[in-house]
């Protein structure tokens, strides 16, 4: 714990089988319009949609309809989402759904009362908020991104084939999020998955970094742990409440910022995986999957200490009688025989990307500074050259 | 993870070497006069006071002093401490010092515009604040209790032999607190282990209860790993900034609401240590340490799983060939030889209880509900008779 830095996150949280009945309490602090923000209809499928609508009339509450928000939500939806939270005064964004529709609420909510596009302010320019704010809550339905307990937003321009994160301050993140492992379970599989390789990757963009001894790192250790355990019996039945509550609640503190105090974080699965979604549209969690054994193994010897804990810590790879190059590859090695039990996509290619993406898509990549090894841009092409091939 | 609950923890957190700073920016979001509250006096001796008077006073801030809060705060220096705020139209109390300056600063927060006898009201009767609450802000000196970012609040009562925590709301946390790892440098090493235990035990009585799968103990078991392994470096060098620094930040979120999320917890050492506190005046930690292997040791057959875990978990016990009892008794076992390598008490005995104390102390221990065996008057007796003999 070398660094120094501030800590604050203040989003009230809900969590449980009855959290919902809470979000009565929460209407009544936030006046105006409420907007409801919804992706593609499974909200109106499993039933949240009715139960939240239910609560807005019991309450007496206006409330304007914003649905369709995509897996990837884009520039244009945010604009279209700042239109409507104009038009009507709304006076509280509430995002049902997933990472995408807490994300988009959060970029509208910084919009609404600012003059410039948003996209070119925050996602071109990285300018910070100077309006006012409106206040965002959450009614959770995939477990994942964390956005329900941070301040960050990710936007894709389609038109400029460019997918990013902004992330802001701690009064930008949502006032209160309502967490309930069972509005996960409708999800497919495949969604399930995808969102369990998202928390285990935001664990290790924090956790591959640092060398020194942090306690952030030994509570990133607890949060794998518990998250692999978890999901391995959620593949085997994705009803079990305590896997599913698990993995919901490791979610929200692998990105609220906790496990990043002190240290300096990576993020290059992200960006690389970014890049890959604004190409082919996958969901973000399959991408950074794709992605994530050929970039681990390839910063690998500039890291590997910290490697070869997160094997023994992480996946009980027994260090006697090995160098710590044999450890650190038996980690890796776990690893993915982890996320071959997940069944997450191992090579962008079954996520649609080929051989005349890969210049482009590395021409999209934005190179960060933080983990083991900065990247070349022919770095970047070697790894997303490696993550087109199929796994062994 | 099976319970339901929420969470929020607001307290703003600026923390590292050059954290004293950001008092400036906060001591601007509060009006009226500042109580400045501290200790014995090591503020004065260790440049803490004068850097933060300077503050002060380079801020144009009137402040009124409340020095001489001792180690277990009192309800007549509370009664004081009231009036202090009262006559001086106070608007922010401003704890510098450990965990007692932020408990009674606490303690004083809920009970300036509140008309009941402070004691009686939240001691005794337990009762909630319904008055206006004021603004708390500390600059920590020690790492251990965990008050810099809690609710929480513990008195003691001289005349009535009694010793009471009152866990509060959300609303009575610290709005900010400072942690500069340097400023505990200067405390006493029995100080410093004692604060360390005290961390520790925290995530004990969390850690001992439930049997369920729950990711917060996951968290736990790399808290205790961080606190353990940090510890041992700062009992060989207590100027070494990575180890304390990790103890003071394991210390605040060993008890900062976190880790008992969907969780049971069992609190009893802390009642069996304030009981003995309030007989002996020790220090807090110390009576923690000198119940914890006897009270350990007598519920470990009811909670054996978990007792097993502790040991292979946050003491790498070898299970190879071993009974669950054998591998929960070799976990004690290193959790005894750690706590002889920090030299804290180990009996009650050397904190000054004697065999006619016993019956007094049990009387005045308050039995919970919730670790994995409810004890019997009697087995408290047996308890706390088997802390007063020297350890093995």
């Amino acid at each position: 714990m070398l660094g120094n830095f501030s800590y604050q996150n203040a989003t009230k949280l809900y969590f449980g089988e009855d959290s919902l009945r809470f979000l009565k309490d929460e209407l009544a602090k936030y006046g105006g319009k409420v907007q409801l923000i919804y992706g593609g209809g499974s909200v109106k499928r499993n039933g949240v949609y009715d139960a939240v609508t239910g609560i807005l009339r019991e309450c007496g509450r206006d409330f304007v309809e914003d649905g369709g928000v995509m897996p990837n939500p884009t520039a244009d939806k945010l604009r279209d989402g700042v239109r409507i939270a104009r038009e009507n005064h709304v006076g509280l964004l509430l995002a049902v759904g997933g990472g995408s529709c807490c994300d988009y609420a959060k970029a509208v909510s910084v919009s609404v009362h600012c003059d410039d596009d948003p996209w070119e302010k925050y996602f071109e320019r990285y300018e910070e908020p100077d309006c006012e704010i409106l206040p965002v809550g959450c009614v959770l339905t995939m477990a994942g991104t964390g956005s329900e307990m941070n301040a960050g937003s990710v936007i894709t321009n389609h038109e400029k084939k460019r997918k990013a994160g902004h992330v802001f301050g701690p009064e930008v993140m949502p006032k209160f999020s309502i967490l309930n492992p069972r509005f996960t379970m409708s999800l497919p599989k495949r969604q399930m998955v995808a969102g369990i390789y998202d928390i285990f990757n935001h664990i290790c963009e924090q956790y591959f970094s640092g060398e020194d001894d942090c306690t952030s790192d030994y509570i990133a250790e607890g949060l794998m742990k518990s998250v692999i355990h978890s999901s391995l019996i959620a593949i085997g039945n994705p009803e079990d409440y305590e896997a599913r509550s698990n993995i919901m609640w490791t979610a929200t503190w692998a990105l609220n910022t906790l496990i990043e105090c002190g240290k300096s974080t990576d993020w290059m699965v992200h960006m690389l995986g970014h890049s890959v979604g604004a190409y082919t549209g996958a969901t973000h969690g399959m991408t950074l999957a794709a992605v994530s054994l050929p970039y681990y193994r390839h910063i690998m010897p500039f890291g590997l200490k910290r490697f070869a804990r997160f094997a023994t810590e992480v996946w009980q790879v027994d260090p006697a009688g090995r160098t710590d190059e044999e450890i650190a590859a038996e980690g890796l090695k776990e690893m993915e025989s982890w996320m071959k039990k997940l069944g997450v996509a191992l090579s962008i290619s079954e996520l649609g990307a080929t051989e005349d993406m890969i210049e482009g898509i590395a021409d999209g990549t934005v190179m960060l500074d933080g983990g083991y090894k900065k990247l070349t841009r022919d770095e970047v092409v070697q790894i997303l050259r490696e993550s087109l091939l199929p796994s062994a």
